[in-house]
């Protein structure tokens, strides 16, 4: 997990919340940092925006959410900001088509920093004044968990990009870029009885709409691993051809990969006889007792049949996580795929407005990755967040955790 | 519900088994026999196959999993025909790919049914020699399911087919072709009060994989109706703008409506001032007590926001319907879309060879779909059936039921 | 050529051409009899159409544009057939979609072949009557011709269709369904001196709005091959690489080489060590003194170009083969292909009506071949004709004859 | 035509060599001066290249087909470079993919300026040395041509990715960045004979290899306009229905017209009542007398055949033009589509090596532009200039001079 300067506790007086935003937001400047204005503009395919457009669209997401809605007499977001930086809120307007984000060279990187700052400044004074309605602090908690959620796609988004350079640039240097911490431990199998139990966002502190309603699931009984999938483990199914073997993916992954030619996963390089890991540090040499990363749900599927076991249910990963302190690399090494479909929990409902637009109408056709990555920002993740992405999606810090039932 | 010559009841003798092999294979030939051979070879997309390809197909299952695989000595399926009427099972060989089925003009539609014959009357002399291994009446009765399944299939592919001539012709006159009976009661919300259930197959008669093992589930409390949404208020949210505002839609679901400018169920016309359905029966008015019927899970699910409600969850359906016969038109009109994703039940495993390919491949990126419609064979539903579509999908016989959360 | 009892001279009184009409519509249907009614319902690509297609839209052909047109009080065509059977002409009204032709299963093929005899009766009639207006003499001659490109089209579509089944049926017997007649002639330039030279229709017979007007052209020295590029010949090209070097091919072609990873003609089969053809006639080995049929524009430029040749330009080739009767196999082998992009000649103008449309807006784009084929009906090619295709389009009747400037 | 500081007469001694590269080295650097280092990385379509990457790919065209062929022990160069800005020469080796040079963001766009400079200085020593081989001043006067032709395309390349952008920037104020020059005569047709006559380039002065060989063509008499069509006239055909109406069009262009929903030239904007046009001097209204630019050959050739008169053809404009001086706006407004197909004049052949595929291996599929646009360099333009485009393209600098025969 990144050392952030990012106070973990929840900020509930107005000065500890000031000295937050200002924290989250620096953090994010501080990612864009070693990188050229010509980088920051890069978009290699739909799924993913350029750096300068995370950083804008932050920013308009407090301007809109918080100061416009919130600051009695204020004007609204310049209509071009708000066409250029809405993401998807179909209740605030119209917007700017998400694969074209790379052709907005207006405004620049300079300029994308100089309204930053203009909001932050704005917001300093607000926050500063004190006396913020509840609902007001919400809302600038919402931006908050926002723009790291931000600060993670920005870091995913860039090494796609990068990746997609002929001889790629490498974001920085040391270990810590490489990917995540070398995994500890052997994996052990860890039991658990299952039953009646309870699930979801118990009520205290941040989380997201989609972690709630609390609510009871039944669980059998089941085991899961102690430790995440490693490059060293995948390796033995590549080579024992689980890439070319229909009978270990379900119908639509396997016609991807076909389709798509896949023998391993996205930033794998073979050359000659070896395999390499291109990684935000920099190409590196495959590494046994690293994590496997940028796997997609089917794969992570695909290879779970192959030996023997099978993805964790978001709720069995939940309970398992709460309740064995043997789980390791659970919030700072990578997504953990889920066989869960993404959902939404009983008696789930969207709120009223734009801000309803958040995550409800996401639940279809997307699967639950738990857990955290170690480019999650500080703080950023807990045991009930339900992460989600398609399952033939893998630019993203994604990775394996296995179960089987028994 | 059609009217066969099938006996419901489980064929545990030879004898019985026998009557009801001819019973099944018989009905297939009379859904064929209105056609012209032409319009037995017509491929109208990827998902839909010709009825001469559904003749062969399932003539193929019973000679390849039952002839080939159970009687000593007996001579392989000819290779061409293995290739050609393989439909997925990656175990048996490659196979002609699925969207080129249209363009197998050889075997003619006279040959497939002298095959259909040879293959009837070499099962007549196995059922009438006696003696057969448990092992091998299990595989017959499956291939009595499939072929059950497959005569569904051919009508809606057909229906499907048939609409995509510019001047449709009918396939049979009738009431009974124009789509689900009219509906006769006002709906009603039922409630349930949940709690911990047993649900799945409770293993007496015949059923698919996908539907066991029995497993419990909790249900929190929540009402079901009692009758399926018709066409007259399916208009009411056509003609409010359901179809153009994006609020009642999941992301995916609004992205498609756009990109293929759906503005109605998949058979609705629009002449002038009034809108017609188009059925296996002809062209029809709109009915307002008929039930809805061909829409996608996108559709269900956007209609269902809009009526102020929610798709049931396949536990929630299968413990209301089982438990209160308030329910109508439950397994004899439309299958209904669930809010649950086709995945597999806890304990879940595929059998091992070609046949365990059957649902397991499957299970992702689909909803399940409960009940049975007009169109399905009698007999061949029950409580546990978990049909399975993807969220696009409206060429079967599907329809909407309501659930809403207490 | 097709040995056909067509009379090749003009009919010019009403009797001959009655006669001649009859031929000609006949032939189309002994080129149908070999065929399975599914056989004629095939459609295995946009540009091809149903054998059951072609019948009906030169039937089509006759009953709008001769018997409607030109026979008072006459019916006009039904509209159903009018929309389903019109193949191009955007005066004539809407009509259905090219691609879906295979979808067409209403009319049959018997009720298509009752309508070719009712509209063969109801000419039959309009021509015993006599007085036929000169003008209506010109519609028939030019239905005639169309019938005849059509009889040719029938077979190359056919021969695609037949090729699109993993287990090709022959379509008839016999040395004359294999191809072009073996070459008899080793290969000689033939020197020509050019200058300024007349081309086109001269005026005399039947000629398409196409080859006028009659004009001038310069042409500076050339040779033209005395004979067709040969089986034998363009496997020396394959095995030299010449599929996998850029150098001998324009860029649009070699983009295409390896976006569809072409590497040989359209119709040969590499098993093991040695290379098939497959044709009309079923499959044979390659044969060195066959001439190389199907290919593309795009192979037989590259071909010209690694044989240190290039391919002749229409006028070139017209004014050769008008001289020099040692050029062989000119009209009854192969179209070939030459330089010239299909241009309108100076002073072209296109007929005003629907009947305009006949060449006229294919202007562009396109490559000519001149001469004739072994599918070509008798009497039906000439030297001024000018077949037109794109340059990546290769299953008609098409080869190669090399030239080279002096 | 922009008003240079580059000589225009050849320059055959060392040191107007030294200026002239100097002076079309400076242009290009004057040409990116307004930008933004964002806008000098977008890439609009794959037609379409960055800014940057036309200063880096001229760049390298002197350092590989000058420097590093011709001066002995000169290291190659950078295989980096080598590989991200070789277009597309296949003799040099891999490259690049066309569509993915917007995500190139190293070299930055200084380093690519710093690349120029060093450049530059080593050409500057060559060329201060003396004793320059001719055929190496050829290839620098080759590399100055290409360079011009690129210093065009970085403004039409510039002009859609702003056009790309919500809210387009404005490139540059000022009357000249409007557009084309306004139409000062009204047009006349101007008739010449034919006859047999001289095409090609006469061998004084730098031509491009494609203007050879010089050669002998048959011309019927023609007229040609005086004038280029303007805007206000192609209004008349917006609003006469012009692009609804098939028979003004080839039938790829109107597929073309109704698969992109075209209604009027690339960059027309109707708002509301009116017209207005975007331009690199920013939007501007529709006018009268202005040229009309950015259309396509469908477009053009269709406008031709509604106003009665048809496209030159390139030697009929290269006649007359050359003959009399009535013709107006030739060379210096825009680039006129002829109907001539781009094919080699008789007798070429590509030269040996790389710089053999300059032209050559694009000669079909494309239609000759004649003339010059305001946008290309002083000098650059001439009489026997072929350019050439896809006949759907239509962003470059394209318009409209009408012809018709006599």
């Amino acid at each position: 997990m990144l050392d952030l300067k990012q106070d973990e506790a929840a900020a509930t007086d107005a000065s500890a919340l000031a000295a937050r935003y200002q924290a989250v937001r620096d953090h994010t400047e501080w990612l864009a940092e070693p990188l050229q204005d010509e980088d920051q503009c890069l978009q290699s395919m739909v799924d993913a925006s350029p750096v300068k457009w995370h950083r804008a669209h932050t920013t308009w997401f407090f301007e809109r959410f918080v100061l416009t809605d919130g600051v009695a007499g204020r004007d609204p977001v310049d209509p071009q900001r708000e066409y250029l930086f809405n993401s998807y809120y179909d209740a605030v307007g119209p917007r700017h088509a998400r694969g074209q984000r790379g052709l907005i060279s207006r405004p620049t990187v300079s300029e994308v920093g100089a309204w930053r700052s203009s909001i932050d400044a704005e917001m300093a004074r607000l926050l500063a004044a004190g006396g913020i309605a509840p609902h007001c602090v919400d809302r600038i908690e919402l931006g908050l968990q926002h723009e790291q959620q931000h600060q993670e796609l920005l870091l995913s988004d860039l090494q796609h990009a990068f990746a997609a350079h002929p001889f790629p640039p490498t974001y920085r240097g040391g270990e810590r870029w490489l990917g995540p911490a070398l995994r500890q431990h052997a994996p052990q199998w860890l039991a658990f009885d299952g039953g009646l139990q309870s699930f979801g966002h118990a009520g205290v502190g941040f989380a997201f709409d989609n972690e709630s309603p609390r609510h009871h699931r039944w669980l059998e009984p089941f085991e899961l691993s102690s430790e995440l999938v490693t490059e060293g483990e995948w390796l033995a199914f590549v080579e024992d051809g689980g890439y070319r073997q229909p009978r270990w993916w379900c119908a639509d992954g396997y016609a991807l990969v076909q389709a798509q030619d896949w023998q391993a996963p996205l930033y794998w390089r073979r050359d000659a006889a070896q395999w390499s890991v291109s990684s935000l540090g920099g190409l590196r040499s495959l590494q046994a007792e690293r994590p496997v990363s940028h796997v997609s749900w089917y794969e992570a599927d695909a290879y779970a049949r192959w030996a023997g076991a099978r993805l964790p249910e978001e709720h069995e990963w939940e309970h398992a996580v709460e309740r064995d302190d043997r789980c390791n690399q659970t919030l700072d090494a990578l997504w953990q795929w889920t066989g869960s479909a993404y959902r939404p929990y009983p008696g789930f409902a969207a709120a009223s407005g734009a801000l309803g637009e958040y995550n409800g109408k996401f639940m279809c056709n997307q699967f639950v990755l738990r857990g955290g990555a170690w480019a999650t920002p500080a703080g950023h993740a807990r045991l009930s967040y339900r992460n989600f992405y398609y399952p033939q999606q893998r630019w993203m810090f994604s990775g394996v955790r296995l179960a089987r039932s028994l």
